[in-house]
């Protein structure tokens, strides 16, 4: 009988076509279910709380899947881990309820979106932030992200490449933080997100920060829901998928 | 006139030769270099405080260099940025006295090697931190790095290829931090350093922690001053120059 396993994984996205599979290039999600079918002896469908985006990271995205194998949790950590790149890390495997899924089940998402905002960029960090070296007034920020929380239509923050049911979604919590070292986080908590959504909304109160939109513009877009009004998509590499709630 | 520059660099060393100059593949010398020369329409010769092995990173390596360039040193920075792959940065450059020179006149340099201990490593520091998964005492490993601390023969812990007039060096300070997420620092600030010293004593301190050798044995290398007692060199990956005091 096979049984539920429920992954939790940080990654690296830099060098991967994104967690989905992808006709040509590298996924997170094909490389993991490449090591778990070698455990398994047969092919397995791993399912991730969120479908990252190429070169976007993860803290800790969540995924399922259903094994035969006999190995206990711990031991399949250090094997995966054996079997996969050293971008990619299985933090912790748990035996989950037979019908767990990764995605479904997620009560909220967490991501941070991590600015450095100065002359230069650490090369330690350059994978791994936007780079926005003009002044930022993070103040205007913080008041323009309140009107992100709740219940919205956020039409005009998905990708234009988005096909989905509908385009409103719950924000529980928006806001920015200043770390001592002068790096910019916008941390977003929502139920669920558009694609690009979060990219969007950084773009966004990015031209807000620096004065090329008006404080009241997130407000403004909300209430338009057209998607040819939305801002410039902050690049990937500066997102992180950080928690999932179940 | 030429005039003499003192320049403080921060890089990421993973994909380079090393500091110096080599026959085949990129140096962080000769990067530098080409984009000095560049600006100065015409040859130049940079010199550093340390010249670091392949691999090796720096948080704050100093360089010296004579310009006949009229740009002042901000816009030499943007200049030298704008010109430079972001796993370099420049992070000031400011005049000096027509004599100055980098590496001669360096007072002291201080060295950090990051050891991440622990089941694995993340992702995002995959590339700056050497990967102990055994238990490590990191008590032992104060204890054993304090006999470091003064003048002596470090003939035991040079690189294989060096060539050196004396192997007598003085170290001023050592010793381990452990940061709150767990990360171990060895630093160590010296006058002088051989080629390899700081990874053969941290490949030490480290057989030392794991049990592998006795606690007293910092002191018997020092007092052995033979090369062929050395432990194993640590990985270039960990160590970081961090700062040079004139």
């Amino acid at each position: 009988m096979p049984r539920t396993f429920k992954l939790v994984l940080q990654y690296d996205g830099t060098e991967y076509v994104g967690w989905q599979r992808q006709p040509h290039g590298e996924s997170i999600q094909g490389l993991i279910e490449a090591a778990l079918a070698r455990i398994d002896g047969k092919a397995v469908t791993l399912h991730a709380a969120g479908r990252t985006d190429a070169g976007v990271h993860a803290l800790a995205q969540t995924a399922s899947v259903r094994l035969h194998t006999a190995l206990d949790p711990a031991t399949l950590v250090r094997a995966l881990n054996a079997n996969l790149p050293l971008a990619i890390r299985v933090l912790s495997v748990e035996l989950a309820a037979d019908d767990f899924h990764a995605r479904f089940d997620a009560r909220a998402k967490s991501y941070e979106y991590r600015i450095r905002n100065g002359l230069t960029v650490p090369p330690f960090e350059r994978l791994y932030v936007w780079h926005v070296p003009q002044p930022l007034d993070v103040d205007a920020m913080e008041r323009a992200a309140a009107p992100l929380v709740g219940e919205h239509d956020f039409a005009a923050f998905q990708g234009t490449d988005s096909e989905v049911h509908t385009t409103v979604r719950r924000v529980l919590a928006a806001g920015w933080q200043r770390s001592a070292d002068g790096l910019l986080a916008f941390q977003i908590t929502g139920q669920g997100f558009l694609r690009h959504m979060v990219r969007r909304i950084v773009g966004t109160l990015v031209e807000i920060g620096s004065g090329r939109r008006r404080e009241d513009e997130i407000a403004r877009l909300l209430e338009a829901r057209a998607v040819q009004d939305a801002a410039r998509t902050a690049p990937a590499c500066g997102l992180f998928l950080v928690r999932v709630e179940y």
